[in-house]
């Protein structure tokens, strides 16, 4: 186990309970210092820690980083490096944090590296390449092809043989807090005789999570289902926004694309695998067995506890959802060695997410599509109004964390608001 | 109409009888000069010119061009300056390589500036962000309509209402002259009770052209009917390689993935908008009427002859497809303004693709899935052989040009090699 991943550490920065980020965290982001300089920066309980501080005074001396490498708008470079590398800052960043720490001058210096996080604009972590979709969820899946096709064969022939997923747009990801423009397009109920141009009325969030990749493969060359999590750099929350009545319309044969692409939403720290590797599950049971490429033995998933909030424009919060990570039939690992069978190349920093996570029960569905059963079942909110689909002035927070031996590792928030 | 369009002008550099690239064509590429050094070129007859050396030589004075601007890997800095510089270029080595010219002591530093285009390796012209496919022509579209699903309602109910698109994956877009290895998944015919894991029996090309974004819409900001032509850079050909049984078990209800995002084929030669003016012409007639934010007056298609040869691995050459950008039955312009019209931002150096362009003949289609009627039409080779889809060793070859008043504006060849 690493060693910054144990329980018993505790830091010498004031650390709430309950935060999403003690001090066996260490998520990496970066944060807008002005209009065209950025930082690379890692977070302890409510203060952002300034990483280009560190390594400018001598802090991650002995860890071979080229010089200004946190100096950048993306972490890319960083991620780059390789695990060997940005593990060793992330235990270095332990070390120095740590209650009985040897780096006792650190801290006379906090002016200097810690930023109260209220005070700090986030902004994206990566520059990503590529960005592509999967569907790994059955109940998702199976909610879906419920409602849209056949409730005896909800599942389509291939989705129990493979990782279903699709390309997206790279360009609409924005960060955490961006406001969400509701999109217009083309609709057409079944009844109507044309289709028509206006506002979607059934825009919806889906709770999903996205891995970012951490090593490149070249074009040609297969990834491995056991070498795949040696490609995964961590793990992010992600608001893949749609407008439902668009994507009805265009979505055969080619799939989801103008009902998908005004925006996804991205949460800001990047929580590292080695973070999340005490909370390491089985996933469900495959069956019919996959093809030996997508085989393995090893435990796959990962126990995230997943909630949807509203809050509603009067500021009163209604939570719509309650899911988990560990629910998704296709792992990560899965996701990645399908996506590059074919020889297709992935990059550093490009982004795959799950899919809308559902679980087994109707409080646990990522969709307002599915909560409200395609806006059969309107969900009753704190201020007396109800809703089938996202409002103008709502905003959906997506949140998540791992919790074990008293440690809980979080991904702090994901949000968006939508605006008219 | 541009000044470099001028049917009358003669280069003197020596230009071939026929060729792609006389001197109203003017294209814009980039050439690997060595392992880290890129520079940004045009083209005469079987020249390519470093244009490079004419900026630090001031030949481009006057033109307020930033220093270095061609001193790239990729050409986006160069098309973000916006048509006006863009063209200025344009016209300005219009003015230095045509007969008659005022600056006559070029002719003393061909050595310098003119690299036989046999000597030069040409390199990805721009760092694609985001790639589209769209799927525009009606007659491609009805034959894969009337092969898998439907003959007597070939298009789906959305078709002739939208240009239907989906995202592609960019990462996976080689230059004109890369092998493409072909590609491993699964598939699973439809009296099989299992799908089976191996290469592909189906390797298909897709004969299609492509645009570059020149200049970028923000995120929730649509670019209308009438500006999207602004916002076109220029047009290349693309091959869209597809494994035809990978996509049938895969694609629905997503679309395809992995039939292909093992790699896309572009032309290393940007022909601009401007150049392509001349050979502007009316589409077909889009009926039923298209939703307002289609509409337009102008004519927005362009006559550009396509075909398509396999060479065959004894040296033989076939022609397997006469084809012209002029049939799609959906603009560019049209492409643009549905693909921003929910808020989705382009960005320079994006990349939109036309979808297979085939015509109304059998030998006009531009697949092999077409053009043996999904195998049950061979063709036949001038090796003796027969071909259905392509197979290891062949090589597949777009070619297009405009043809008007004697000038021929083409773009090259788009080549790939398929490899086991």
């Amino acid at each position: 186990m690493s060693r910054a991943n144990d329980p018993q550490i505790k830091s010498w920065i004031p650390t709430p309970e309950n935060t999403d980020f003690p001090i066996q965290n260490i998520p990496f982001g970066v944060m807008q210092v002005d209009e065209d300089m950025f930082a690379a920066v890692s977070r302890v309980g409510k203060y952002v820690i300034d990483l280009t501080y560190l390594q400018d005074n001598g802090y991650f001396v002995g860890l071979n980083l080229p010089s200004g490498i946190f100096h950048k708008s993306y972490l890319n470079d960083f991620i780059a490096l390789g695990k060997a590398q940005t593990q060793a800052v992330r235990e270095r960043i332990s070390d120095l944090l740590r209650e009985g720490s040897s780096y006792t001058d650190l801290k006379e210096k906090t002016a200097y590296f810690m930023l109260p996080v209220e005070e700090v604009k986030m902004s994206m972590p990566v520059r990503i390449g590529d960005y592509t979709d999967f569907y790994s969820s059955r109940e998702h899946a199976t909610n879906v092809g419920t409602m849209f096709r056949d409730p005896a064969n909800a599942l389509l022939p291939n989705w129990l043989h493979l990782p279903v997923g699709y390309h997206g747009r790279a360009s609409s990801i924005v960060i955490s807090g961006t406001d969400i423009r509701r999109p217009s397009g083309q609709t057409k109920p079944p009844t109507a005789e044309k289709p028509t141009f206006g506002p979607t009325k059934q825009m919806d969030f889906e709770l999903e999570m996205g891995f970012i990749v951490g090593k490149s493969n070249a074009l040609g060359t297969p990834v491995s289902i056991d070498e795949a999590e040696s490609h995964i750099f961590g793990m992010m929350l992600f608001n893949d926004w749609s407008a439902r009545d668009i994507q009805a319309w265009e979505y055969v044969p080619l799939g989801p694309f103008l009902a998908k692409n005004f925006a996804s939403t991205l949460s800001p720290w990047i929580v590292t695998m080695e973070a999340l590797e005490p909370f390491r599950v089985a996933g469900p049971q495959q069956d019919p067995e996959v093809l030996p490429y997508l085989q393995t033995e090893r435990a796959h998933n990962f126990d995230i506890q997943l909630q949807v909030d509203i809050l509603l424009p009067n500021g009163q919060t209604s939570t719509v959802c309650k899911s988990n990570f560990k629910y998704m039939y296709w792992s990560m690992a899965q996701q990645l060695a399908h996506h590059t069978i074919g020889g297709c190349n992935m990059k550093v920093g490009d982004v795959c997410a799950s899919g809308t996570i559902s679980g087994p029960t109707p409080d646990s569905y990522g969709s307002m599509l599915e909560l409200s059963w395609k806006g059969t079942k309107p969900l009753s909110m704190p201020d007396g109004t109800q809703r089938t689909f996202i409002e103008d002035g709502d905003t959906v927070i997506l949140r998540g964390y791992a919790e074990r031996d008293g440690v809980r590792i979080g991904f702090g928030e994901c949000l968006g608001k939508v605006v008219g």
